[in-house]
């Protein structure tokens, strides 16, 4: 388990568990604008924020995800995510509900 | 991607999505008292409705997560789960929400 990492340009102080096959990442609101707090209003206990696959080249995986008629949130380019590598997130609405990040590793 | 598989005795349909490290379920309620239907009722969009942990001995495992102080599901006793392998699943108020499955391995 990491230590409790702020990171205010994503409005989030973070704690990654590491397990031998994935990362659960423990999120916590940072800030007044943090983008998790409408989450949290909505989810009083808490929950299962999103899901994040690692891919090879996020602008490949980008462009198929929009070819098969997922919406990307935002501007629709990848910013630097918390690990320092390119991130993107895709509607939940076009994947079950299921807020999902992509990240290039 | 798996073929759909109907689980009776569990009120779900499932597809498993194989990926290299891990594996996502998708769920659909089947049957009239589905045990995910009050999350659809919740979640009208659908959602992640838990994370899985495999493990090697579900007992000693559970023993663990009881000593922490987390609370185990129905009669606290493993049963056979959509992969034939003892699971159970523990209250998500003592995971922040959310609701957390050990399949033994």
């Amino acid at each position: 388990m990491s230590q409790a990492q702020a990171e205010p340009e994503h409005g989030v102080t973070v704690v990654f568990v590491e397990l031998p096959n994935t990362k659960v990442e423990l999120l916590e609101p940072l800030g007044e604008k943090s983008p998790i707090a409408a989450f949290l209003e909505k989810n009083p206990s808490g929950g299962i924020h999103h899901m994040c696959f690692e891919v090879e080249d996020i602008m490949t995986a980008r462009d198929r995800m929009i070819r098969q008629g997922a919406r990307v949130l935002g501007e629709g380019e990848p910013k630097i995510g918390a690990h320092g590598k390119p991130v993107l997130f895709l509607h939940p609405k076009d994947f079950c509900g299921t807020l999902v990040e992509l990240e290039q590793v």
